[in-house]
Order: structure tokens, then C-alpha cells, then sequence
């Protein structure tokens, strides 16, 4: 109907991302289209929606004729898709920098080779080499699959060598599969993210340094920017400049770090907006989902600084009551529209202040309101430490 | 598909003001549905859009039986579209609050009422009526249509009791029709705005005041906080309130005003969310757009606490080229996805800052890279009396 032509940003996956991605487009006057194998994907409700599987290639080579570029709610789409689609349309990030980034073992020997230090770590295809790589790096360690991992799945934790035979028994089947990596385990000091973006001719900015807390391998918690880091900000930014740019990287992506002994050490990477950036939404000038969608267009990239200091709740399994959220100062409220369903992450609030007692003046508010005292206290400490 | 009932609201039109409400009402879980006579309206682009008359019976009851509230992107609804809704589906706000607002005569006999000056005012049915006013009231004046006058349309200015043939014969037709106020001409001082919104419980928040500067009758520039305000900020707010109790109104609206020597005059009220309140978008921690939404769901009413100053540039007839908003510090882009058309509000920016001379520099940078020096001077000028 229109006589103008307005962009359509193409995006693998329906989900939350894809939906945020899609809100923050609007204003932009882009359009975006997913696609997703399920018809009540959320970003089906802010967004059209064609309901396909990843082998359908009638409905993705429509779709690829209706956008004007390909983009990821969702790193697992299958690597011969992403490769038969960039022969359509561009894909940014593409198909190679996503491969990278799916890959465990190919991510941590590209951090080594971009000077990010990591944790010890082997490639585990049999039995045999699982006793290997206990012998060379020790114990405790964890047993990943390398790819297809996310949210603490696909992981097994060996206190000792003796845990050998039963992190085979959990995971060895998949070594033939999405095979398999032994890694260190570090008792690092502190999670960190540096969320990154970068332009089609290279263009680099981040966000600053968020402090994340999980709990069973899901984010529970983002403080950001993260108190007291002195240095790490700075090496944090020249780490990921370093990744995107030998990747040829295009669009926003998460670089997730430990820090032991004072020190970075480059745990994984995310080649999509990510869960740990959605502060950005309210806390920073322009949100990781306005930069990703300036970024695979072409377009100028937005200003990526803060108003202040944000936290945020991330909503697993179910919401809570939204009441305190609602009435907060600067709060604000994310429903992503999902059924409630165990481990699912369905929404997440962000609560923004000019400095860091106000902010824990707040969080403390609505987490007692919720019964979530326990959710918000290591936050409350950090900040307490500023 | 969805095992939870998230609420929709329906919008009364498919315009930039449905558009924004939509997009404000996702992150809160709340789905929109507009209803627009025009198939492309730019609403539809990120919500589902029936496409229907004001007078097609059938489709407005299937709306009525996919909402929870109806709500309005466009004051001139015809009110017995509005009653009708009324009578099957919560309408918010209520047709009978609407239809002040329609009417030049009745609003400006409410605002008397609540204790608002506003100028001499006096109806106009006949030719006659049009002298016996001039008589009473002196030129300059200003004949206006009572009903569907927005943007300067539907008005005619006097400068001497001499052009009275020459306003009856371009407004004289529509004295049966439309109904004809004649109103003093007021050498205002300044155009401010206040937005604000009462909940369905009564509670009421108003944003700061807004200034406002037109162009051909169409707002060009909006600042806020209004600059220099001394009492008048309270005083707009007890009007404001006072309007709103009186009329039982639920959700945002805008109260134009006029200062003329240093106090306060009503000029209109628009019952709906409002060019002057797009500012808070960025500018303010809760919108007028998720406000109305909340409001009209009977929501708690989010924080109107600001986050420093704003100004927005509106962009009438086409868009200039984004980029120098797009490089901004604190810049937003506002594209509402219509077609060029003269006249036609097509987009607009808005640029923050946390004090007024750096808003100055980022709003002088902008208007000398489009070009708009004109646009901005006037900000640039009550910026500089900070």
C-alpha cells in the first residue's frame, strides 16, 4: 500500500528478542518480519509472522524475497540455513561469525587468539579423551556440549575425576553429535557482559560493563554499569572490538566474562542482542535493539550512553505480581506476552535511578513487595560496595 | 492460541497516535486493535488493523467483541459511533467527555466554569450573530468552526469588524453544519501545553508544562520542561485536574493555554493523547502513550517524573534527512511509516539533555546540519532566558 519503500529487517526466530527487536524498529520506520516454527510466537503479536520450520525452504525463500535483510532472535538456526539464505539476502551477523559463536571450542580458541584469556579447556570426542583432558586440566571441571548449549543446559559439573563415568552417562551420547568440551571450572569473583555493536563499515561502540548473577545457569539479575571495575571496562571494550572485527562481525552481540583474581577471562559469546543488555531499553540513549537494527541495515549507530545506573529482575517461569513494578519510580515493566511454563524466561522489569542508593533504595522497595528479597540481595551488595 | 487473557484495547483510528499507544502498551503484555477507514494507515504496521467506516455497524461489533476498552487515536469520532460502542464495550474516555471537547463552546464554557479564563468568546449561528459578537467582542477576533477544527483548520481571522463578510463567506456554510464561535484574538505571550491523565480510580499525574511554538497553525517545536514558569506550573496542574474531575475523564488529554500577562487562558483541550506530550517518550520515565493505556485497563498510572529537558522538532509534509538526529547525543528518530503529504505530520525527533544550554548546543547542531535554523530559533531563544 505504501508508495515509499520502508525497510523489513528479516528475523530467524519469534521470540522475546525478536520482539524487542521489533518495538524498537518502529520508530526507526522499520518493519521487521520473523519467522518461527510456532503461531503463538510472541513477536507475533507486535510484528507479522510466517510459521515455518527451518527445513521449509518454500516459505524461507518468500521470506527472503520480502526482506531486505536477515537477522537472529536465535543463534541454533541451523548453520545450512543461514548459508542458504545469505545466498538470497544479506545475513548479518553472518553465517560464519554465527558458526564461531555456536561452537564452544571454536569460540574459546578464537578469544586465545584475540588475546582474551579463558579457562583451560579440551575438546572431548570419546570416553578415552574425557580422561585425557580430566588428567590435563583437573578437577573440578565441567563437561559441555559445545554446541546448542544456552541457559546452564547441555552442562555437567565433575567435582572430582571419580565424576568421569557419570558425566559420560549425561552427556557422552551427544559427543558424536553437538560434540563436547571440558572446561576449568573457575571460581571466578564476578560474572561480567560487555555488550557490543558494530556497523556494516565497522563503525564499534559498547554499552558499559554489566554485572550479571544467575541462578541454576539462568540470568536472574543485571546491575549495569557494573560498580567498581576500574581498568576492566576499558580491556573489556578492546576485547570485543578485537572479536568483531577479526569475525567481520555486523550487528550487536554479548561477550560474557568471569573475573578471576582481578583479571578478565572470556567465558562465551552470544552473536545476537542479548538478555543481559535489555537494561538498555531505559537505562542507555539508544538500546541494544535500536543499535542491532541500525547496525544490519547500514544505518549511522546510535549513542550507546546511560542515564544513570539500571537494574535488572528477569522473570523465569511466571510473572509476579506487576503492582510494585507499576508503581515504582522509573520503573518499568516488561511482559513478553508468553504462557507461563517452567524455566521459561516470560518478562523482566528494569528500574533505573541517577545514582547507585537511590537505585538500591528502589530495588529493595519492590523486591520486598514481591516476596524477592533473595533475588535482589547480591545487587543490593554490590551497590552497597560503591 | 494463548492460555492467558492479555487485554486489548481498541483504538479508534490507525493513525502515529495509535501507532505509539501500540507500541507503548507491548512491553506492558496489552495488545492494540485499531479500526481506521484507510487500509495503509501506519497503525497497522505494528498491530492488527480492521479496516471499517465509523458508520459499518458489522465490523464495529465484531471490534467491540475482541476488546476489553476502547480508547481514541482521533477526537472527531461522530459521537453517536462513540455512544453505540459505549453501549457494548467500556469506552474510555467516556463519549460524554468527548463530546466537550469536540465543541469549541461547550469546552470553553467548561473551562469558565472550573475556574479557567479563557478569551471572549461568543456562539455564531446567523450573519447577524457574527456582528452582534464583533460588536461585543472588538477585532481582532478569530471565527472558528465549533466541531472537527484541528491544526488551524476551520478558522478565520478578523483583523477589523470589515472582514466580517469575508469570514461568513468562507466559514458561513458551515454555521448550520458545524456550529461558529467568534473568539478575541489574544496576543498571547507563550503557547504551553500540560499533559495529563486520571486513572479509572480517580488518580491523577500531570508532566511538566510544555511550550509550544506553531507554524501555519501546526505545532513545530515543543520544549520541556517549559522554561521560567514560576506558579504557573501548579496552576495549569489544578486546572487540569479540576477539568478532568468535573468531566469523570479517564486517560491522557492535553490542556492548551495561553499566558497573557504572566496568567493563564484556556485555549482547548484535546481528549486524547497529544503532539505536544511526544517528548516523553524519552524525556519522561512513564509516556502520555503507556499512561492512556494504563489509564483506560485501569492500571496503576506510571511515574511522570522527567529525566532532564527535551525538545522536539516535528516533522510536517516529509522527513529531512536522519542523519544528524541519527548521530545525536540523546537523539530519537520518529518515523511513523506514512507517505509524504503536505501538511501531513509525518514524523518527528526528539533530543534530551540533562541541562538547558547542553540542550541548546545538541538542538543548534541538528537544525544547522538540516538546514532548520528557522525551526529551532525560538527554542534556542527561550533556552537562553534559562
Amino acid at each position: 500500500m505504501s508508495g515509499r519503500h520502508q525497510p523489513v529487517v528479516g528475523i530467524l526466530g519469534g521470540g522475546q528478542l525478536a520482539r524487542m527487536l521489533a518495538l524498537a524498529a518502529a520508530p526507526l520506520g522499520v518493519n521487521c518480519l520473523a519467522v518461527d516454527g510456532s503461531a503463538d510466537a510472541c513477536a507475533g503479536q507486535v510484528a507479522p509472522l510466517v510459521v515455518a520450520d527451518w527445513s521449509d525452504r518454500a516459505a524461507l525463500e518468500a521470506f527472503a524475497h520480502q526482506v531486505d535483510v536477515v537477522t537472529f532472535d536465535f543463534e541454533n538456526v541451523p548453520a545450512d540455513t543461514a548459508h542458504w539464505l545469505a545466498e538470497r539476502v544479506a545475513v548479518h551477523p553472518a553465517p560464519e561469525a554465527l558458526a564461531v559463536a555456536q561452537d564452544r571450542l571454536a569460540e574459546k580458541t578464537l578469544f586465545r587468539a584475540c588475546g582474551l584469556p579463558t579457562t583451560e579447556f579440551m575438546a572431548v570426542d570419546t570416553r578415552e579423551q574425557l580422561d585425557q583432558a580430566l588428567a590435563a586440566i583437573g578437577a573440578p571441571a565441567i563437561l559441555k556440549t559445545r554446541r546448542l548449549g544456552y541457559d546452564g543446559k547441555g552442562q555437567f559439573r565433575l567435582a572430582t575425576a571419580g565424576d568421569a563415568d557419570a558425566a559420560w552417562a549425561a552427556l557422552g551420547a551427544q559427543a558424536a553429535t553437538l560434540g563436547l568440551i571440558l572446561e576449568a571450572f573457575v571460581p571466578f569473583e564476578r560474572e561480567l557482559s560487555i555488550i557490543a555493536v558494530r556497523g556494516r563499515d565497522g563503525e564499534f561502540r559498547t554499552w558499559p560493563l554489566t554485572g550479571n548473577w544467575h541462578v541454576d545457569g539462568v540470568l536472574s539479575m543485571s546491575l549495569a554499569p557494573a560498580p567498581s571495575l576500574g581498568p576492566l571496562q576499558q580491556r573489556a571494550s578492546e576485547h570485543a572490538r578485537a572479536l568483531a572485527e577479526r569475525l567481520g562481525y555486523v550487528g550487536v552481540f554479548a561477550l560474557e566474562l568471569f573475573v578471576k583474581d582481578g583479571e578478565l577471562l572470556g567465558n562465551e559469546m552470544a552473536p545476537r542482542v542479548h538478555n543481559s543488555g535489555h537494561w538498555t531499553i531505559e537505562g542507555a540513549h539508544a538500546s541494544q535493539f535500536e543499535n542491532h537494527v541500525r547496525a544490519v541495515l547500514g544505518l549511522p549507530l546510535g549513542d550507546t550512553g546511560v542515564r544513570g545506573t539500571a537494574a535488572m529482575f528477569n522473570w523465569i517461569g511466571e510473572l509476579p505480581d506487576a503492582t510494585p513494578v507499576l508503581c515504582g519510580v522509573d520503573a518499568h515493566w516488561h511482559d513478553y506476552g508468553k504462557q507461563a511454563r517452567p524455566g521459561r524466561k516470560v518478562g523482566h522489569a528494569t528500574v533505573c535511578a541517577p545514582d547507585a542508593s537511590t537505585l538500591a533504595t528502589r530495588l529493595r522497595n519492590i523486591a520486598q513487595a514481591l516476596g524477592r528479597e533473595a533475588q535482589v540481595e547480591p545487587v543490593l551488595r554490590a551497590l552497597a560496595d560503591v
